[in-house]
């Protein structure tokens, strides 16, 4: 089989300005970056509001497993196949954080025959989006620790800046560190660490913001820490919101650029889905939609984690209508949530299909819940049998559930053909909104435990004394009407990760809240949430090469 | 006056493939990124091997004061006024750095009407050349802290690792930090810091690397610090050269733009004038000479650190041949030199200035040393009078130099056309090349005894028993023919900064050296170098905003 990036390097790209013809874009909605890659005007939006927006499709999946659901391909191959049926398609993808990449093997952008182009330059820098991410995080925490250092007016508490540094990469060292050592021209000494780049609430904020004015209003809400007597501070107090605006200009700008049959792909912004959202930007979505017929896009981890967020926050946030949800699921995936361990997954095994079969129904009624269409999927592998396949389309049209199977990893978008079909049918004419699960002006303890007790299937959610005194804080800091974003493990629907399948019974034990006012969420964190991930035994980084005519070796 | 930002912003700036065909360049040899901005193939240079080399001048300065040099705009204005003179001529200029944009007003791209646009892409991101070299230089440092700890086989001293990681901000709080804390899954603890990212060993690699290759074999040989038992470790020894070499790949490729008139400008490459070499990139420069007749560049600080190096390092290293020389010069600054102090340099001084004077005479037998034509250029202020600048021209006629006046700042390219003028009859026809002033096969002693004496004019050095040491052991390591890179004092040519005009008698203490193998030489630290800037009381990023159609506010 060939690896993807050979499959990558041997397709035939567009010169975007194609792409930008496809869309009937005007040399003013775009700027090209290199031959390949485009940024979107970031008027274009404004310009064609009053345009009828095409139908957008989420996809979503099981909870992930190290067995491999494949959304992204799912996503990439999806819209290719809505071409191939003569649609005007669009897929609007995250962007993958280079950090990982250096890390580990495998690609964020698509695999197989359902890749998005060029898929060296997507996964090393793009178009520099993240690096102005990490430039403007990084420019707001040397303006703190220089506020502090020239006299801090504003009386921070050194102790309790919040506030993290970012660099993209997997670097475990940086975790927790001490700076501002060496004397008294060197700052003031004080615990800090670093997180991963695409960890900033600045990605989360890019993503949420729905043109430059609201971006720089969400910049100056950030709180940084505290005073030593226990007010906020904001990157409006330090004067930075319009520095880190100006840092910020060109990557609010969706990127365009194509999957390997030539289909547009916006791929737009790419936060973490625990202790953030996990949706790419409002802004791409949306100019996506006014482009295109079809717009296929997909949110992080399993539906308990990304769709919730997509519907929770996103969509209430951008106004997004979504017109159907495709559920992912892999036979290998459901025979682990079944109890099937990794070594033995391409052996059949219909007792453990069977038993992993409830993963799937409980993230079923959670879309249900949402009151939007959906379809469910199987992303076909080579090892599945023919009586696994069947088991998992009779047990859907035992239940009433559109049930299409895919095989765009290998097929391209002749694979999604079927999938592509079943949705046509089921969306054409339906103009339905989804149904956000809790109110805004519901207490924040109340909007967790709807989420927990709807979308995870707990029993009840259980506060901490640090939890509680901070939500009565933020509550009282004005605080208390804006969104939950759970930061909870993908691995389970529970927040014990090694529970698969679907756990019974359970509490959420919801540990701390953490205050993302600029993004315009309140993080509740379940577990331990690792911000930023270290490098393996043997980094993928070091099997990487460049050819003497500048050809990338052992990308994946 | 009109602020730089204004005019840059009225400017009228042609579309870059205009630009592109003024070099008649084919589609082949670049790539946009954006509007008006592009990449050149790194493959042209040896598409147009065999094509005659234009005519390059280097401009240089005096040693830099705080009344002001204006060497890059003297260089920008210069390629316009051979523009005017009917000439196809390039400036090839370094890269800013983002860092001190936060911090200080003032930009990196010339000033009034000789700037270089897109002014404000080329200070903020440009085309992430920086944020490339940034990810390069800590993908590293991530390798080496993972390599410790996941066993440390190689047997890394994490005492020694000399091996920093970068940022490009200006942030004095991560000059001294302590990594690694927090326990087992966290890392090792170590001391470490960050320099600002330009101050990184890749940057002067990517500036002296001739082609991919080099590029790939000079970060192979970056010794990152030493083994317990003092053995150097090299990137190679982590297998990290190919994927820095991968993360660089566009990097590498020089950045074409264009002056306010419309004149082509290469910009590419920035390392630090006195840990590293201060030079724009090798490949740029000869890119340049290859597609234009006449080329201007610059070095950074003043002719004893900027020139010298320019001459020992990179002509060396790349074979460079250089037409002339122009010694940027202003009232004010020579008045500095001649001790009148800030606050009272809009007066007539003719004493002060002749006072002064020293300081330029003793560069002006630096050039001659290096055998290369010259010619002192008086950049005019609205404060000199008649008989200040009289008075330079006479002292240079009586010792048959050739001066000329330039008023680039506020006449753009007409304000240059006397100095191009005299340029082109000076180097027309003129084919000597350069005489580099010492040996690569002399000591590592003797090399900085020979900069000492002839550059700086000193009696004579002194190494301390540190740098006696590490000269002895990095001959033994085979080191001992690499050139050597000063890292002094720009504001003296000593290496007390209080020094101005032409010090007598003095000593230089080479303090300590440090090993910058894969750059390709031997740096000798006459004192303490900041690699790492702080912000300012009132950082420039507080006054910095974007209205909400995009416009850049406060850049400068």
């Amino acid at each position: 089989m060939k690896k993807d990036i050979q499959i990558a390097q041997e397709a035939i790209v567009e010169p975007i300005h194609k792409i930008a013809e496809k869309l009937k874009l005007s040399s003013d909605d775009w700027e090209p970056y290199g031959r390949n890659k485009a940024k979107l005007s970031d008027q274009l939006l404004t310009k064609l509001e009053n345009k009828k927006n095409g139908k957008i499709i989420l996809v979503t999946s099981i909870n992930p497993t190290p067995a491999g659901e494949g959304k992204s391909t799912v996503t990439v191959g999806l819209g290719q196949a809505f071409n191939k049926l003569g649609k005007n398609a669009i897929v609007a993808l995250r962007e993958p954080s280079l950090g990982p990449v250096m890390g580990l093997k495998g690609g964020a952008t698509g695999g197989g025959y359902a890749q998005v182009l060029p898929m060296e330059d997507i996964n090393l820098h793009f178009t520099g989006d993240i690096h102005a991410i990490t430039s403007a995080n990084n420019a707001l925490s040397a303006i703190i620790d220089n506020h502090i250092h020239q006299g801090n007016e504003l009386n921070i508490d050194t102790r309790r800046v919040e506030w993290k540094r970012v660099i993209d990469m997997n670097d475990r060292s940086l975790r927790e560190i001490v700076i501002g050592l060496g004397g008294t021209k060197q700052g003031i000494p004080r615990e800090d660490g670093f997180a991963i780049s695409v960890a900033s609430e600045i990605m989360a904020i890019l993503c949420l913001a729905t043109n430059i004015d609201d971006l720089k209003a969400r910049l100056a809400k950030i709180v940084i820490g505290y005073t030593y007597s226990g007010r906020p501070i904001t990157a409006k107090h330090l004067q930075a919101e319009g520095a880190l605006t100006l840092l910020l200009r060109d990557a609010m700008k969706p990127n365009l650029v194509q999957t390997i049959e030539n289909t547009p792909a916006i791929i737009h912004g790419g936060p973490f889905a625990n202790i953030a959202h996990g949706c790419n930007s409002i802004i791409a979505t949306k100019t996506a939609a006014k482009l295109g017929d079809y717009v296929v896009t997909e949110a992080g981890f399993g539906a308990d984690l990304g769709a919730e967020k997509y519907f929770n926050i996103k969509s209430r946030i951008g106004t997004i209508d979504t017109a159907a949800v495709v559920v992912v699921v892999t036979i290998r995936a459901l025979k682990m949530h079944g109890g099937v361990q990794k070594g033995h997954l391409d052996t059949e095994n219909l007792a453990g299909l069977a038993d992993g079969m409830a993963n799937l129904e409980k993230h079923i009624n959670t879309i249900k819940a949402f009151q939007v269409p959906y379809i469910v999927t199987i992303n076909q592998f080579p090892t599945d049998t023919i009586k696994e396949t069947e088991f998992v389309q009779l047990w859907c049209e035992e239940r009433d559930i559109d049930v299409a199977v895919t095989t765009v990893h290998a097929d391209g978008g002749e694979g999604g053909v079927q999938l592509a079909d079943k949705l046509i049918a089921k969306v054409e004419g339906s103009t339905k909104s989804y149904q956000p699960l809790y109110d805004l002006d519901d207490p924040l303890e109340e909007k967790m435990k709807i989420i927990a007790q709807t979308v995870y299937g707990a029993k009840d959610i259980e506060l901490t004394k640090t939890a509680r005194e901070q939500a009565a804080f933020f509550t009282e800091q004005g605080w208390g009407n804006l969104p939950i974003c759970m930061a909870k493990t993908q691995y389970s629907l529970s927040d014990d990760p090694t529970l698969l399948g679907r756990p019974n019974g359970f509490t959420i034990t919801i540990r701390e809240l953490r205050a993302s006012i600029g993004a315009g969420f309140i993080i509740a964190l379940t577990g331990d949430v690792l911000t930023m991930p270290g490098l393996p035994s043997s980094p993928a980084a070091l099997e990487m090469d460049v050819t003497s005519d500048g050809k990338a070796v052992g990308l994946f």
